[in-house]
């Protein structure tokens, strides 16, 4: 099986990880089979074609892979391919993915042919309880806050968390889960020997003790832009779900949106002020898709991503008031007495549209509840703090 | 028609506007006879029965009527009754609204029987184009900011903005209207003589000055507390849509915003930040209903309520980016130009795994649009800020 390896490396070299045309040949001819073909220049796709041929001027590819792998075992980074039992299980969803917008970027979504993989985890076990946290750069201190609590609490309920490894939300979401003493993984668009962005350095090295980096791209293979956006299929792909936390209009996140989407995977979207422009992508998010899902807490994250019934977020509720828990006439007795002074049954009873006999009757239970109390003249409300005259909160 | 006018103004002091019972008994014999009727027992629903015959201890009906009738001429509020030419139309929704939640305020959900109104504009007119803001009475800096914008520009564009007159968001919205030279109206739960909340007694002339204060209730009611909730169907049911802006959980703005969904109109949810307190409530709003919709700015709010395609908000785009408007090898070599220096052709036919001819020829092509120039030793990107390396926003 080293033939298949070394294949699958030469043929990330040779053409970006997803390529359709690529993926079908591996199916049918095996990862060897299809390497033979493309370098003899037997292949039925001609872009494919012209693309390989460009690239075989720059080397030999399966020259490459060979540096490619021996500098991978140098550096502690293994190579993991679908016959490895670590193999994650969720990126054959890919196999069938198809998405309505165009654009050139969306013939790359078929599943990786392989990972190069840091760290000592094994990879689906990593993956199988994951949820990714993704996010703009430019995040501002909202949004880094609500993203490491967010993935700090997470991490603390048994969850991996996955971003990207970049600046702003990622680094935080990564952060968030190293705070929690927990294990993290980033998936990376170029080499994992590279520490790209070079600022997180420091992050990346932790993340590769602790948790996991991972990328398709051969080692020494460039962070090219496009790449980022390739690599955003495995984002949506390898998790249980995903959650945007702040983006920009048109941005990566809202890109890996779309493929959660497409992939009928959660799609969670934190809001933010209306006023911001880094929450814009993620209400155009909200507003564009009616399957994305609002989520304002660790909880509601879990309830999403969860076994049924394995979480279930309490939903928010105001302060308990006092006649929540009372019947219809006798909360319409509590809401006529005045907020202060006494008053006489008798009036209760007109401002209630109650007769005389049913609001004395009620006025007895609310007394013996604690809730109102006899006066010389009638009864009177015993102050709680949320007994206000308006209704608004 | 005058006895049916005082009949009308003497119910809704005997039972609350909006009770089921009274407006079927209404609809079959006429607001006279009803009255007749319920001051001489004889009302098959015995709640009812209790609430008239409670209240009948506190006042002779007729003769209440006739004062608030009289004091409201002095006053220069005007009653309006369905049979007037301003009395406005889509309020008949409210003949067939059913709501699932049970509780006793859900009997109170039947159309006005009248609307006392201060104020020179015609009442139908005014709602006719009219968009509902609501939302906390402790609202936050950024509530009351981004509340202000929008019921300004709903304004300019030729709405009228309605709300509740109260603290927070209400204020925020009638002033944003003002601030527009719009007219604006408040709907009250008390009589439109009273300055409630007495903080607002300015803004509420104001508002009379130039727009409309309405109520259900006669001259003289008082503003208790479930007679806002009563209201908050007519605010929901006047409106061509409603927009929450900042509530808490289970406030009385979500209890306007159940009203609106099951009426079917739309119910339009400003996000905010998920660690606000003031924004839980329109969260929880967007998490369980799912025909809630998100809106940010007022265009997307004249995009739901306006007639079909009379606006059309145009989707936050990002910065237009270079390969926008590119066919996909083009973008793909202009992707595969370094962010600085300049590249030979081989190289970039590989990088961008395009054959040699295709790269000079999509070259030359960008040549000519100005994002490349020709170097000594190949080719260079023209820059403009919008090109960096990574994808994320």
């Amino acid at each position: 099986m080293e033939a298949d390896r070394a294949a699958r490396v030469a043929l990330t070299w040779l053409a970006e990880p997803g390529n359709r045309a690529v993926w079908e040949m591996v199916r049918e001819h095996g990862a060897p089979g299809t390497l033979d073909r493309l370098l003899a220049g037997d292949v039925p796709d001609r872009r494919l074609r012209g693309a390989v041929a460009a690239r075989a001027v720059a080397g030999d590819a399966r020259r490459v892979a060979e540096i490619a792998l021996r500098r991978g075992d140098r550096l502690g980074a293994r190579l993991v391919v679908p016959s490895d039992p670590e193999w994650p299980s969720r990126l054959t969803d890919l196999e069938t993915l198809e998405l309505d917008a165009g654009g050139w970027i969306n013939a790359d979504i078929r599943p990786p042919l392989c990972f190069w993989v840091r760290g000592m985890w094994p990879l689906g076990e990593a993956l199988d309880r994951s949820v990714a946290v993704v996010g703009s750069r430019a995040a501002t201190e909202y949004g880094i806050n609500v993203t490491t609590d967010l993935a700090y609490s997470v991490t603390r309920a048994g969850w991996t968390v996955l971003s990207g490894g970049a600046f702003g939300i990622d680094a935080a979401a990564h952060r968030g889960a190293l705070a929690a003493d927990g294990r993290t993984v980033a998936v990376l668009a170029c080499g994992v020997e590279r520490p790209y962005p070079a600022g997180n350095a420091a992050l990346l090295d932790r993340i590769a003790e602790n948790g996991l980096l991972i990328s398709e791209w051969p080692i020494g293979a460039e962070p090219l832009r496009h790449r980022f956006l390739i690599r955003n299929r495995v984002i949506a792909a390898a998790t249980a779900g995903t959650v945007v936390v702040e983006a920009a209009a048109r941005s990566g996140a809202t890109q890996t949106m779309s493929r959660v989407l497409a992939l009928g995977r959660p799609a969670m979207v934190v809001p933010g002020p209306v006023t911001s422009a880094m929450s814009v992508g993620c209400h155009e998010i909200l507003r564009s898709h009616p399957y994305a899902r609002v989520v304002t807490s660790a909880d509601e994250i879990l309830e999403e991503v969860g076994r049924i019934g394995e979480y279930l977020a309490t939903p928010p509720r105001g302060p308990e008031r006092r006649h929540d828990k009372l019947d219809e006439e006798t909360a319409l007795v509590l809401e006529s007495l005045p907020a202060n002074g006494s008053t006489a049954p008798e009036l209760i009873a007109a401002g209630a549209r109650l007769s005389l006999r049913t609001v004395l009757r009620r006025l007895s239970l609310l007394e013996s509840a604690g809730l109102v109390a006899r006066t010389g003249d009638g009864y009177t409300l015993k102050h709680t703090p949320d007994h206000g005259r308006s209704d608004d909160d």
